[in-house]
């Protein structure tokens, strides 16, 4: 895959458009420093530079914002999942020799799988173990229903991780259709959000949970947070020798266009995407429970904080050996979407149903 | 890998234990005609001898006995289902130049994973077109939950194969242990009794579908039935040039036994499941609501039906070109189980907690 071959300082990254509430759960610190703690006593870190990076990822802060009014020790656990997939991701998944090694990354993968389901199972992997004191927490204090949609998400997320990694091992980079379907769950935002009723302790009933168009906006959260994401970690993906797949690689190969007008596409791809999660959610509102307008507030803060977390970390803006501190700036977002066109966005079938008329 | 270097006639291949009750259902022919007019005009079938093989895994007579009291047309869109998961599974997983790609492999299954969630997802493949024309008839007849459980099981299931496809990319015969978490899931029974509810139209209730025992339960029911699906294909991988992994290869290469001896060590591991299944089942159907005993006696129906099918299907029997006909001769069973240790079997602890005294 070709490198993108522009400087960050040539690029005009537009502001984002993000119209919802944004809040931190009030004892942000505190619990951050009870994760610190358990990531240096969990063992998956094998340097400190390594544990360094992972607790640079400010997992704590991520989570605070999805869950403003978490209990501590949920909030806790969903933190500790939080900053346990990062550090697998970039040991196992992004980075790491596994990252171009499908056949052994389908096998880890299927282990840590395990070791989410059943606390009995037994790896000898540093991050299966880990994973395996964060489940036994989570199950300490959810049902096992909730339990259940996260070990799903926790799966969807490994296998479209496994695709990427296939990708690249092949050198193959996806068109906009493929992109999006492994996105969605590569991302990790099916385990992200699928911890909020662990963090909320709020249970969604099943028929609510599981129609279509709850599963739409639990969809389209996670492409905007993904799409926002590759938008974060844009100025470091430009240092990297190797082009990563991500929204903006796919679109300058897929319609031959250079990262500057990729940069333009992309945004408003997303936008589109954010008005329809919008359109759709203010329909959905006015006849859901109380457990399901928690989860719905749940997925527009993590939209959110999404943002406030990932155009401050030092994960997405440190460029050197040791991260930096957090930037505490203000962000600035857009006033106005920059796409406002309906329906379905072209080329992308795979998502094409977020925009069914029967949905609402 | 070593081939298994030794002749079917040369094996002492003892009868199957298997207490439950048999049942068929009654118009299983007629449906069975239903579904090879489907297969036809599927289009996933490349060539007429494709096709006989595809009908030749009597796919109906498999789960009308899962279902023996479904309505006709249920039972029909299960029983496609399961045709389409045996062809699929020979040209793209166990056969068929996929079956040692693991990159490609894991491109396809992301790709047919999105085609079984929605409808306006595109591939080329032909096998995601006609998953596509089955999901449109489970979705018409099933609730949401229902069918969130099949897709979720579905994915299991690929993330199964990406498994197996992985390690036979590697020449790599897993232990016991890993085969076990592997095989429960590759083994294609995750989607197959999710299909219990669709096809019988039972709606069990989430707080009783998680239950951690209830689980366990659906876990051995699988565990078992794979099993036994590699007893019914011993024949049939003794022809075969390279060795399969399966319950067999797995115990000679761990313990360095021959297959004889594996035979019997992975009938007394079976047994003790099968008991172990008995035992857990006995002490949650009594508080069962209805629809979770039809869905306990789903699992038994399947376990037996799994029998009463592979023990005759020319999937596992033919060994020419073209596929003989369904052997019609009465099935011999075990009186007694072969091993009647308690506990959780040994060189296993991805499955000992099916044995956790908590569980009932």
């Amino acid at each position: 895959m070709a490198a993108m071959g522009i400087r960050m300082s040539d690029l005009d990254l537009p502001p984002i458009y993000c119209p919802f509430e944004s809040a931190v759960h009030p004892r942000v610190r505190q619990i951050e420093k009870r994760a610190v703690e358990w990531i240096g006593d969990s063992g998956m870190c094998a340097t400190q530079r390594e544990k360094a990076w992972v607790v640079a990822t400010h997992s704590t802060d991520f989570f605070a914002r999805f869950a403003p009014a978490a209990e501590d020790d949920r909030l806790l656990t969903a933190a500790l999942w939080v900053y346990w997939g990062f550090a697998f991701d970039d040991a196992r998944c992004d980075r790491g020799p596994l990252s171009s090694r499908p056949a052994q990354f389908n096998a880890l993968a299927g282990q840590v799988q395990r070791a989410c389901e059943t606390d009995s199972a037994v790896s000898g992997d540093r991050y299966a173990t880990a994973l395996r004191d964060i489940m036994r927490r989570l199950r300490s204090r959810t049902p096992p229903t909730q339990v259940s949609r996260f070990v799903h998400a926790h799966r969807a997320w490994l296998s479209g991780v496994a695709w990427q990694v296939g990708n690249q091992a092949l050198g193959h980079m996806p068109g906009l259709d493929d992109f999006l379907a492994m996105r969605l769950l590569a991302a990790g935002g099916e385990p992200a959000f699928a911890l909020l009723e662990p963090a909320t302790g709020v249970q969604v009933p099943d028929r609510e949970m599981h129609r279509p168009a709850v599963r739409a906006l639990t969809e389209m959260a996670i492409c905007v947070a993904a799409l926002d994401n590759d938008r974060h970690s844009l100025r470091k993906e430009l240092t990297r020798d190797r082009a990563d797949q991500n929204i903006y690689t796919v679109l300058m190969q897929e319609r031959s266009i250079g990262v500057q007008e990729a940069v333009e596409v992309a945004n408003g791809l997303r936008d589109r995407v954010l008005l329809r999660f919008q359109q759709l959610h203010d329909r959905v509102r006015p006849t859901a429970s109380t457990e399901l307008a928690a989860y719905l507030q749940g997925l527009r803060y993590g939209i959110r904080g999404n943002n406030e977390w990932g155009l401050r970390v030092p994960r997405y803006l440190s460029a050197g050996r040791w991260p930096d501190e957090m930037d505490d700036t203000l962000v600035t977002y857009a006033d106005e979407p920059s796409d406002v066109r309906p329906g379905p966005v072209e080329g992308a079938p795979a998502v094409a149903w977020w925009w069914d008329a029967a949905l609402a």
